[in-house]
Parts: structure tokens; sequence; C-alpha cells
């Protein structure tokens, strides 16, 4: 029985477990990256592990989200990462290098290896055949600090792609055409590993963006083979050295398996407000008038797409109501941009040319006008992402953006003249001076911590007996937004969860700091999909830091309880659902033999003293689980646990 | 007796007055100049002017200020200023396209002509022989409708510069020379002429740099004769038609006049927090280590300074501790340097390049880390300015950036190698594609505004009674960032009066608002100096819109107080200071026979209702600044009286 592509890697990386569907496994961490906007609580939870070294092959702090700098914070942050990773041993990519995936793709991502990041586009080595996997921080800081990464054994599914892309289709529309089929839901639980003759049609960073996108499916991860395309890719990198060949069994083994045909995609776009709400631009019967259109981010920003750009914009014009915003993914493709001209049609056009990096697509800036339009080949365009609440933001292919930035509406490229040729150099440029390599004594380096960067807060062992007030009850489908609310107002204080602590549920009321602090913490009652919505841990964090020993919830979302394990705090299930009637806000609550009873995997009594009745609860995890929150959290346990690596 | 240059522009664009100083006249105003921060208010002034061309030779509105788009606000403005734009026949700059100064210098500046603009660095066309003069918004915004522009005869000084610059020392040497020999002050109530053998060491680019910042010195403006090297510039421009040669006569006579040997000039810098705070860097004795290098500003982002800047990174490396930040002039700056290699060999070194416009050199992003240390090739280094409060500021060269840069601490550039040359085009390119010209048929245009952007507030004509409570008593030296603030916050709403009203007096008190909309308006008391600080004109726009009737002070700033006046709001000064103290929060006052004492020139008699005393006031102003107090304010004046152009 043939092996594919993923179970290959993760095989070869094995540290502990069964490589069975479901089970939990461990597995060797080759590299790591991290970006600003989640790094700063990795290193945090690095620097409270007190580590000397790195266990990975290669660690990269990439600079590419908060890059604004609108205050002191931003740039502190950067101060904080750079001499943290310094003391470490990990790279330093300075802000002005580009985005953190562009940038991997290019330098650092091998085949065959195993890359986790604490950034959900992650998945976009997977062009070059690695196994990246997006996760929360604290795995990234156990990955680094550990060498070892815990996942479920993960589904399987085969993309085969067939045939050949018509003249001005792109990668782009490659995922957004399985975007449409698979909806944003369909990838859950895969790894989706794409074959056939249809990926020849595909650049290693066509392939990426198609890997990268596979984020908004829901997808583990994606990856594809490692095959004469990606040595050539490699080779053009001036690093074929890091080449190995590698393909699924011609007899894999697959979970589920699509067949996509290349020939029947047209150009497409994702309409407001989900990478989902796919349709063919040629079945757009209204003219849609473009205000801004947006060139860039992880997932487009590559030499070829750029160049294509340009090519389209040389001796043109940009239409005169639109703002046609560019932000490469790398300085070396700025600079070769620059030095072959391209840049210059670019600019000759009418272009805004930003710094390189994530930028816009990440709301950091350039929000569209009141009720605007704005094209972007960006891979999100959710309700208010872009900074504007009430902007239409489709999801386009580069092509699709250029030729509209020139006619002003959402426009078909394919009815616009000869689809622009590509050639790739022989050689792409390497310049190093963005980045920063650990020095090799690294004895008595100091980090450096402005006044916004606050200690990561660490839980303490579970007690056997909890008790205290109920300070919340929520309804149904509170989110992560709910939770610990992220706005322009408090992105910068994700290194300062004491000054994010006081917004903790913002959204639903004025006074939960209020109330943790005044009764030294306590309890959380929610309703069903407790913490659905963003992977944010300071939606975990902020609770720790404030005190509360447990959620007790209808349900889970699956990220969030995990979080909340990770952070040392108890998620509950009622037996019965009906009892969530029996608890109100600042009743008297008790649990007796907690210990006892998640050692034993027995139900678990609540005591409402206020009400005197008792309640029954179930906690749904694994041993390791159990044992994660009775040392307080995963970094307690991390720092106690090894694995022979 | 001979004439001085600034007379004989003033002479030739004379409207009303007598050309004598001190006097009060009127000009004819060629051109205008806006950008987005100071230009919706400028816009919105018009469109309550309801005028249907502009009555200036061309009037252009630059997009360059808030181009960082983190919310609506933002790209509302532009658009509202692009649709205003449209409506009235004035040139709209795209951002994108740089910042005003300097591109109103390459493309449209013209010797002998007047432009007024709404920032204080208009002065910058000085280089080329223009009388070019920053005045308030309400100035331009009659400036664009009426075609006049009043002023106070200024005094003239005139500097005349001797021999050569020393290798590496360049203009902006020669200017914080000069600010260190006059001080922030000693400019004021002068324009400055430049004349000499030195000037012919200056290209247009440098003299723009040394008339920019005449503004620290707090002149009106500074000017330089159009000679050869205005006309080569014109001509590289592609613009040989505009010019005109112009001198000072051999004889003519100047108020002051100061000689400046350029030999005895070395590589300068301005210290934390003053323009003036100037010393050579060769006296600074501690090695002083940089965090940040910025480059670029109105001051410093020519094509030749940011060519040598180029030149001198050539093949070399950013130190690592060094955050390079590059903001280039204007797009056509931009592209040459991409076209012609130099932007590459800054992006091999490891710079940051930014979008072309003002940037960080207004607060707009790439604030310094805490305490950080940053170098700048900007205007002012006020304290917080650049987003960092206890950040210090130094004003340096674009040579003494660039290699400071190296280095990684201020370094004096003469100690490094050769100084770079750099060679001037023989035609600078000339993209015209960031521009939107108006179009020839402007009926029925309508102007977009956004849900931020509030119309101009309008007051009363003066009634002869006022009467009503002190709303607020202040001690001295009250600055218009008191009465209110600007920061990153209350940018955004620069168009939307009334959100900002709310944050009126912020600084000193928190409920000035409730105040004032609870007794329906009423008085200020203030002290010696009130309303020093910014020319902002939201300090008197917003307490017009919250009803404020008179500001009664021991002494007023002088620019604060025309703001008032242009408002409607009478500025009253004690006859005896002492009287200050027979005042109280919440007293009710009142004034009778307003208009008669005003009109005779007589002192104005105030009733202490709740005291039961009087006290004597003065009114101290022209005939002119009456007649636009009765009227209730400069727009409601300017609307009914007219000048034959």
């Amino acid at each position: 029985m043939g092996k594919n592509l993923t179970y290959k890697i993760l095989e070869k990386n094995l540290l502990s477990g069964n490589l069975k569907t479901g089970n939990e496994i461990a597995v060797k961490v080759n590299q790591t990256l991290t970006q600003d906007s989640t790094g700063t609580m990795v290193y945090l939870q690095l620097e409270s592990m007190k580590i000397k070294n790195i266990k990975t092959d290669l660690s990269v702090a990439y600079i590419d989200h908060n890059t604004l700098q609108t205050g002191f914070e931003n740039a502190d942050d950067h101060e904080f990462i750079k001499t943290a990773a310094a003391k470490y041993g990990i790279i330093f990519s300075k802000p002005g290098n580009g985005i953190c995936h562009q940038l991997h793709l290019e330098r650092f991502g091998k085949p065959g290896s195993i890359l986790i990041g604490s950034d959900s586009h992650t998945p976009t080595c997977g062009g070059l055949g690695m196994l990246s996997i997006g996760c929360g921080g604290l795995d990234v800081a156990v990955g680094i600090a550990k060498g070892y990464y815990y996942l479920k054994v993960p589904k399987v599914l085969n993309i085969e792609l067939k045939g050949k892309l018509n003249p001005w289709v792109s990668a782009k529309d490659v995922i957004l055409y399985i975007l449409k089929k698979l909806t944003v839901k369909g990838g859950v639980g895969y790894v989706i590993e794409y074959s056939g003759d249809g990926i020849k049609e595909l650049s290693v960073t066509d392939r990426a963006t198609i890997a990268n996108m596979g984020a908004e499916l829901g997808a583990t991860t994606s990856i594809f083979p490692s095959d004469e395309i990606t040595k050539d890719f490699l080779k053009r990198q001036n690093r074929e050295k890091d080449f190995v060949p590698l393909y699924a069994d011609d007899d894999a083994v697959y979970d589920k398996k699509i067949i996509i045909n290349l020939n029947d995609i047209q150009p497409m776009t994702a309409m407001p407000h989900s990478p989902d709400n796919v349709i063919k631009i040629s079945d757009i019967k209204d003219k849609i008038k473009v205000d801004q259109v947006a060139i860039g981010s992880c997932t487009n920003s590559s030499y070829t797409d750029l160049m294509k750009v340009a090519k389209i914009l040389k001796g043109r014009k940009i239409h005169k109501d639109v703002s046609l915003i560019i932000s490469p993914g790398s300085s070396n493709i700025l600079k070769m941009m620059s030095d072959n001209g391209a840049l210059g049609d670019l600019i000759a056009a009418g272009a805004r040319i930003l710094e390189v990096t994530c930028g816009p697509c990440i709301g950091m800036g350039q929000a569209p006008k009141t009720n605007g339009i704005s094209l972007r080949t960006f891979n999100r365009n959710f309700k208010g992402r872009c900074g504007t609440k009430n902007a239409d933001v489709y999801l386009v292919s580069p092509e699709t953006a250029a030729v509209s930035a020139i006619t002003g509406y959402l426009t078909n490229p394919s009815t616009f003249r000869k689809a622009p040729i590509v050639e790739i150099p022989d050689k792409f440029e390497v310049y190093d001076n963005y980045f920063i390599y650990p020095p090799k004594n690294r004895n008595n380096l100091e980090v450096v911590m402005g006044p916004n960067i606050k200690p990561f807060p660490i839980n303490k062992p579970l007690p056997s007996k909890l008790e205290g007030k109920i300070l919340l009850k929520t309804s149904d489908n509170i989110t992560t937004d709910d939770i610990m609310p992220s706005n322009a107002k408090l992105l910068p204080y994700r290194s300062n969860i004491p000054e994010l602590s006081k917004y903790c549920f913002g959204t639903l009321i004025d006074d939960f700091y209020i109330r943790a602090k005044k009764n030294n913490g306590g309890f959380i009652i929610g309703g069903e999909n407790y913490g659905q919505g963003s992977s944010r841990e300071h939606a975990a964090l902020v609770p720790l830091y404030l005190g509360i020993k447990a959620v007790i919830a209808k349900s889970f979302a699956r990220i969030h309880k995990s979080n909340l394990i990770n952070s040392g705090i108890l998620p509950l299930i009622f037996k019965n659902k009906n009892d969530y009637n029996l608890l109100k806000e600042f009743d008297e609550i008790k649990i007796n033999n907690l210990i006892e009873s998640l050692d034993n995997k027995s139900e678990i009594t609540l005591i409402n003293k206020t009400k005197n009745v008792s309640i029954q609860l179930i906690f749904e995890g694994s041993h390791r689980d159990i044992e994660i929150l009775k040392h307080g959290g995963y970094l307690n346990y991390a720092n106690l646990t090894n694995i022979d690596i």
C-alpha cells in the first residue's frame, strides 16, 4: 500500500505516537517562523522557558505585520524580537525585508522538512514540498525550545490537477475555483496534497499561492511534490543543494480525492465577504466600479506576479478614480524590478509603491473610503478586515487586478489583448543586508523589553479544589473577538497582556476587568461554540492573567479550547446542557476532587453554593491535555518534559 | 533707491494698500497649494463660499500627509478633495505622487509669482524666485475664491552668501548654521532674501532646502533670485518657458543684512529638541549610537539629495542596529532612481523604501523605539513630534544621514572617504499619471463628503450686546495644542469640527464641551500669550462651533489672534492686567454697545454681573479686522467684498 507525501514526511520526522489518522503524534520540527504580531508572545514564552539554544535546524523571526509604527510600541516590539533572536540563535529579518512567507519560500524552505509558524498562512512553503503548518505561538515557542510539535494525524485529501491553464488564468484563479467547490470548511481536518499532470503547469510561486490559500479552506496545510520545477526554482534562488525529490507513491492511499481540470477554470473573484463566495468574473452582470486595487500579500507578491502586473501596466495609465497600491513580497523582488525597469513602468502608470510588508492585507493601512470597492490579490475579504466596515473587498488574481486598475471597473482580464509572459531570471538576486544572523558568541546578550512589553503570564499547577464567583455568563457563539477584541487601537498591546486585559470581553460588558480584579479571578459560563473565530491565543492568555480558573460551556470551538488548555484554564462542558440555566452571574461555585476526577476520567461535580444545587460536568481531552492542565499550562509542562530528539 | 526682490514681486502684484513696512496690503495670488491635512478645511470653506471657478492662475490640491489610511477617514478626505478640486477647476495630485512642496517646485513654481499654501513649508518654492507664503486655510480659500491675499508688508532681511561650500557640506548645513546664528525667532516679521556669489554654489533644490527651513526661523518666507541656475533647473524640468530672470537691484534697500561665508560651515546637526539647537558635528564628544535614520521630507528629498545617499550607500551595508527609512519627494524621483539603478543600490544596502509622502516627518508612522535616537533630514525635531515622547531626534543633512546609517552612530561625513558627486540629468522625467486635471465641463459635478466630513462652521454677524457665562479661565501660555489637541487619534477628525469639539481644551479639563453645550456658548478668559504654538485654525474653528463669543486675555499670540478674528470670535485684552483677577469661572458677564465701541476705537466695558464690577477691555486691530468681526468672520466678509483683479 503506497504512501502519500504527507505521511512520508511525518514518518521521517516521527518522534512519538502511532502514525494513524486521528492519533496524537509528536514530530521533529526542522524550522520555525514567526512574524511580529504573534512573535512577541512567542519570544516572551521563550524568555520564560529560559532556554539557551534553539532545538530546530533553523528559526527565523520576521518583521512584516506592524511596520507602520504610529507609536513607540511597534519599534519596541521589533527591538525586543531582534534582541531575543540574537540571544537564542534565531535569524532576524528586519522590517523592509519583506513578507515572512515570501521570504521563507525564497531563502529557507526545504522540500521534505517540517516548518511550523505562528501565522495561519505558513502553509505557503507547501509550494516547494515542505510540510508547513500554521499553529499557536506556544506551539512555536515549544518547537523552538524543544524541537518537537504535537499534532493529531490529519486526513489527507488528494487534489489531482489535469489539463492546462487558459490564457489570463493563474494560480489565484485555481485556488478560488477550489474554494468555490469546497467552501471555507472543505479542508478542515485535512492536509491537501496536490498531484497530477496539471502541476507541471505551475511554478513554485504558483503552487505557493495555492498552498497559501489552503488556509482559507480550513486545511491543516497543503503540499505539492518536490519535482524538477522545485529543483529549478531552488537553483535560480542559488540553493540547489536544498533540493530533494519527493513524491507520493503511485499507489498512495488518500482519505479523499478530487480531480480538477485546469481547462475548466476562468478568471474568478471571491465576492464580499468570504473567500469562498466565488464566481466567474464573466458571470457578473453589473459593471462594478472600483475605487482601490491592492496588489501584494503573501498570496500574490512573487516576482512573476508583480512582473505580470508591470507588463500589463507598461505604457498605460491607471484610471483616474482608482488608487492602485503595490506592496512587493520581498526586498529582492523590489530590487530586481527596480533594476529591470518594471518598477519604473509601475510608477509611470501612476501606482502607489508601498513598503514591502503585509500592509493592507492585515488591515495595516490603506483602508478604502466609505462604501468603497477594493479589488485585492490578498487571501481574506472578511467584512471590516480592510479597516472600513462598509467597504466591499473582492479577491482576484494579479492579472485581473492590473487590468481592472486600467479600466476602472472589475474586468475579466481575458477580454484584454494578449496575456503577459514573464521570463524568470536565471539567478534571483540575494541581498542579505536585511537579515541579522545570530552572533557566534551569544553569552551575556541582553533582551531589550520596552515599557509596553510585559512578561508572559504563567499559570500555577491546577489545585484539586476550585472555588469562586461566576464573573460572566454568555450566550451562544461567543467569538475570540468578543473575548479579547483586536483593533487598530489594541493591536499595539499584543505584547502587553496586563493592558489588554482591561478590554477583555469589551464587546459584551464594560467591567469584566473590574469584576475579575475585585473577585481575584473566577469562572466564565458559556453557551454553544464558545470561542469561535480567530485562533488568537490572547483570548486565553488574558483570562489566565485575570485569574480565570475554568470556563464551563455547552460546547467549545476547537482551537480556543486547545488555547485554554495550553494556558492552564480548564474547559468543561455540561453533561446536561439544560444545567446552563442553573448558573447565574455572581453565583458562588466550587469544584472538589478535581485532579482525581480528571485522572479517573470521571464526571466532575460543580456545586452552586448560592443556589445549593450540584451540576455534572465533563472534561473531554487526551491524557496529555490533562497533564498539561495539571502542570498549569503547556509552558510549565514542556519545561518539565523532554522528547529525545 | 534700489528695490529688493520681495518688494518687486509685491509691487507687481499689488491690489490695494501702500507698500510700506507694517502696512496692510492686498496682493494678487497667482497660485495656491493645499495638502490634505489642512486641505479638507480649505475646500469646506470653498464649499460654503459657493464659488464656480478659481480666481488664481493655478491651484493644486496635493495628498501627501495622511496617506497611511488606518481607517476610512483618510480615504474619504482624499475623495472629498478630489471631487471638490474637479468642481472648482483645481489640479488634484493623487496620493503616491509625492510631497506638495517638492512637486510644486518641479512642476508649477514660477519665478516672480506669488504662491500661498496652507502649509508652513510653502516657502520651499522661494528656491526658484517665487514669493511663496504659508498661511491659514481660510486665507488660501479666499485666495482661491477671490484671487487676493492680505498681509502686513514684511521687513526684508538680506543674507549674503560668500565663498564656497566645503566637501561633504550641503544646503542643509547652511540653513542649520543660519538657525544657530539667528534662532527660531530670528526671522519673525521678515522675508529673507538671499544674494551674493555664494548662491552660485547652490542648485535650485539646494536653495529650496534653505528656503524651506526659513519656516523654522519664523520668517514670512525666504527667496532666492531667479538666475541662470533657475533657468537651467526649469529647462531640465521641461518648462524653460516659465523662466523669468529676477534680481534685487544692486543698490536694493534692506531692513537688515547678514553676511555668511560658506567656507566657515562644517557638517552641522540640530540636537533635540529644537531646530536651532545646532552644533558642529565635530564638536560632539560622545559617540551617539543611532537607532533610526530617516531620509526624505519636503526639506531633503530631491533627486540630488537622494542620489547622494545612494552613492554613499552603494556596495555598503546599513549597520545592523539601524533602521534606515527613505521616502523620496516625488514619483518622478522614485522612477528616475529606479531606472538608473540607484534605488537598487539603496535596497541592496538594506534600506526601507516608504511611499513618496511626508510620512514620518509629520509623525505619520516610523515612530522610533522608546528612548530611541533618530537622525532625520527633516525640518523639525520638537519633542514628541516623531510619535515617541522620549525619543531624541537630530536634524542632519542627507550626507550625514547616509554615512551615519553605515557606521551606526552620528558621524561627521567628512571623515568618510570622498564626497559623492551627482550628475543632474539633462531632462527630468515628467510622468503625469498621478495628476488629475479638472474636466473642461464642470457643471453638475458632485462633491463627495463621507460621513466624517462635516460642513465648515459659519459664524453670525457680531451683535452689539454679548452676554453669557465664563466657561473657562486659563493660566498663561496656553497653546493651540491645549485649545484643540492634535494627535494620532484626533488627526482623522480634521474635517469633522463637531467630533473634534468634544476634545476641546482636553489637556486642561474634561468637560469643556459639556460646559459650552449646556450654556449655549460663552466666554474664555486667558492669561499672557494665549494661543501660542502651532498655527492650527481648528483652535479657533472649534470654539466658534461651540459658541464662544469672545476670548478675553492678558495678551494673545499673533497667529491665533488672527484665526480668532477670521472665525468671528472677538479677542479682547485687559486694559489693566490685574482685572484678570476680577473674573472667575461661571461668572455671568456682559458687554453692551460693542459695535459702537469697536467703530469708535474706544474702550469696551465688560460688566461682571455675578460680582457686580465693571472692567475695561481693549480691542487691538485694523479697520479691516473690525469689519471681519462685524460680519461674523472672514468667510462672510470675503463673500461680500471684492477687489477688482
